[in-house]
């Protein structure tokens, strides 16, 4: 039974506390949140936890195995790494932390102490998500091509990070998870319209073997839009996260170019058969990831979202972010 | 009666040549195509019409007011050069050139001639397109944040140019039409994946007052998209141009920061109203397009889709594959 | 402040019993299911309620003011009926009752006793159906012609009731509610696949004025629909209930009969103008339901949606079963 | 080579006559229209084709082998009878005749003449209805529950017939094609809201095995719907015609009931597993039609959309008329 304390419990917060209490192996025995709104929605729904505003209670407290951070992220080095050094497992929100510094730093004070990071990126542990990794494991969709995706809506805005660290993280999780190269150079632009931040961005990145990543992400979209295009030399996917029952849709479409004998007689073909929308497994996301970092704890071993994957996606951000400021500059990752 | 020589009867010569023919102001007397299919064709469809395998007859025939040439773009320098040369006005088709040095000679000689140049950017008669541009011109949108546009679909792969010359005019004639300033800089990143010419690109067009335009071109997308968003202070508007009949929606959304007192304080206010789609008017673009250029001719007056905004758009185009080229690098248009 | 009894804890008592307990002017002091799973249930949400499994309990109780029936269609009338002789107010889930005579009892009881019974057609208290009645009440749709739903989808298959009841009360009672006229005559077919009720229905009601209403309903579905299509001598409406964010769209569409000299010289003139979504108030409608029947019971005023509304939707059930079961039988209302 | 002369050159007619002409073993001889307008367009896009306004001239003459009659319903039967009369096999437009008696005269009389009639039911030729009819050959769908059609629109209005007789032949000759079995009775509703004839109406058919079949069709609707939805035991089709690409899908869904131990203990499983949209053969399906008619001519075989495929279209629209007329009466077919 791994004890848990849970700090944050504003919006995800509630979330990741249910999963944890009803888990088989896990239980949670301390909240914090400095809000007393909060905290008194806490004690509503978990009367025999502890609830306090302080954070060090739970850190210290040696009754706690693990510390769940579900808090803004410029808070997360501070409380990951306080959690880290009382020989707590950690299960923190994403983006990992606020830069890169911070993140090598907990990655490797983890690593010292024997202790697990995961890194919540929970659209991992979707049905959708899961889906198009088995495709691309046993080589349906061929060699890639590229990953292009829209993740828009308006608002909600964020009054310490711009579009990129909110929205984009979701998408570099994704592509880190998908594609088993790792990013070369990131080319980002932008918009700042209304609060100081950007809430427009466009980000490129360049992957070896020519596959080409793109990201749109917008605060100022008159609609929601969650739409990935994957493209392969086999098969192309149209994953539309806003379906109900048919997400993932996989077609056997593609090009051949079959001779280039000079340039006008280049033959291209095109192939249009089937579309097959597979079924997704249903079930809560959170609840799989959390059940899973209880099995890392409790076999020590190195969950795939781990401190190290959340350093990467960490470092694409900052890169974006650095080129993006510099209109487009080619940032190396 | 404007009499009309068309160069190119491939795929769209033959829609050009039928709008010519029964409009009521100008007809076509000679038809001239390499390709002996075509002019067996065009025979059979204009039985009292001169069909040659020779453009000089058409550009140098006395009898011929105009000339359209609706053939591949690297031969559009020289036949629209001769044309001019020989006093024939030209309607061509976009993009104009395939470099900015031979638009601008194009541009000097029909002035010096006083010759009218159209190019043919179709779109910006459509009925989607001008129903738009109302909205834009009385000020409905409020200021303009960004135009973001999707254009992708499966082929046609083209032997001579790269997707963003394909694809792209269309949304840089539109943007050149819709927004009243000219951009300053573009940022392009893309990826050649077939036969070598560039089939996913992603440009950035930096304008004035942050206003901030994307372009997503794509000849490898199993399913073809042709979606814009546009972004105002006041209205939004999504332009789906494969809807039959609800190609635009104009949300009545919007976000208004209205203090900020510290980061903290920030004061989101999120305004979601009516979504509305006005009637657009029918008709056959194309047919608008040419009935204003025989005005223009007979009028003496210079269309607003002339030489100059032709090379406006080869200028983005130009930009758009040299940053592609060195991978996002910003160039100044 | 009303205190409630609330008798049903399985899929819909708990919203019920949820939104009694946090509005203002009620709480609920006991709630009632047979099931000790249900039972455990209640007791960890509301620990300081009185929880059984007798529903005598409730319905005797003199510390309860109003009674929530929120329990199977075949349990309506003796729970109702027992509520009401024991000076209880009642909000009773719909369909009202299994059939018109037992409808007819509760009613006039109701009234002998002064009591409120209100039942609960949910979907009255959408900002959808409210948004549509303003439309008709306005008069922008001009003379009615028809309403036409579908609704259908896989299961859930009920044990004791067919699909008619099962699915139809939802448009039969917002028929009743934007339609001011009673249905004449009912016609229904369908039939029975599966478990020996009809799991695929066609009901059409013949209104007064040449209106004409068509429900289809099926649980045979591969697709879940929530399509209405409502059709008017101005206006026309299409609701989709599954849609985030548009569910209703008015189209400014019509025809028009100009002139009818000899049927050869039928003059048609079809009007197609804008399209426009209005937004629609949000808020969960049961909570604006139930706060409603706390206003009645206050003021001791009669809900629109009463048991003689119930009854006019047990009405037309009935008469559907009744022609489904004669193959299409036409049955007066 | 089938000599043609082709009877009606309105909206239709030109396309049986080019599809006639350019087929490798049929040529049009002959055209007749009443209109003046009609035969120019048809003496300009056939010059060296006799055209005329008398349809004698093409019924008579010896030069012809065969006749196509693209006129309104009301003269079908004249013009067919009179073609058999002189030898002539007749493809004739869809609904075959106005009446049960005028069909079965004429399928008498090409009988006594060892005539081909084929009635032209286009939609049987579509690649969408033949992968459909290739599920249903193959058992894919397993027992056939419902066929369920929803195919409206606004206008276009008739003057001489229902939306009935206008729309509905589509989906009784798709229904006719699909489903082995013969219709046992039909009841349809309707109402006439404009001009006389009704213009909104629903069709139930009872088959055989309880199969049940419903076409919604109405000229009042403020947009274009065609949707069938065909429910079986193993497998359920969706055919959305309005798609460009995805016009088929199939889910494998299900519900199985396994056991009914009283009414309370019956156990349903729903089966949700995957969505395929096979790939729909492309090609005009008129073509594919004409073709099969030059086939059945020369080799001197029945079509299956024969003259008694006709017969039983008009068998069901007249029952569904007369239904319709006496308020959803059964009428045994």
């Amino acid at each position: 039974m791994i004890k848990f304390g849970v700090i944050g419990f504003g919006y995800w917060g509630p979330n990741v506390a249910r999963n944890l209490d009803t888990l088989e192996d896990s239980k949670v025995v301390a909240i914090c949140d400095k809000s007393p709104t909060a905290r008194k929605r806490a004690q509503q729904a978990y009367p025999h936890v502890k609830i306090t505003g302080d954070a060090a209670e739970l850190v210290e407290s040696p009754e706690i195995d693990a510390i769940a951070v579900v808090t803004p992220v410029w808070t997360h080095y501070e409380l990951t790494k306080a959690a880290l050094k009382h020989g707590k497992h950690v299960f923190v929100e994403k983006p990992f932390t606020s830069c890169v510094r911070q993140a090598e730093e907990l990655v490797n004070l983890a690593e010292q102490k024997n202790l697990r990071i995961m890194v919540d990126h929970t659209f991992l542990f979707t049905g959708a998500v899961r889906k198009i990794r088995e495709l691309v494991d046993a080589g349906s969709l061929g060699k890639l091509y590229y990953y292009d995706s829209t993740r828009v809506n308006l608002g909600l805005f964020q009054h310490d990070v711009n579009v990129v660290w909110d929205l984009a993280p979701h998408d570099l999780s994704i592509l880190d998870y998908l594609i088993d190269k790792r990013p070369e150079a990131v080319v980002a632009t932008g918009q700042t319209h209304l609060n100081g931040h950007e809430d427009v961005a466009y980000i490129t990145l360049y992957f070896p073997d020519k596959i080409i990543a793109h990201v749109n992400v917008n605060w100022l979209s008159p609609v929601k839009v969650r739409t990935t295009f994957i493209g392969g030399e086999k098969k192309m996917v149209v994953w539309n996260d806003l379906e109900a029952d048919e997400k993932i849709k996989i077609y056997d479409k593609g090009v051949h170019i079959t001779s280039q004998q000079g340039v006008y007689n280049l033959l291209v073909n095109y192939r249009s058969g089937d579309m097959w929308a597979p079924r997704i497994q249903p079930g809560e996301a959170l609840k799989q990831e959390l059940q899973y970092f209880i099995e890392c704890i409790s076999e020590n071993k190195q969950p795939f979202n781990d401190g190290v994957a959340g350093l990467r996606v960490v470092r694409m951000l900052e890169a974006a972010t650095k080129s993006m400021q510099k209109r487009g500059e080619l940032i190396e990752v």
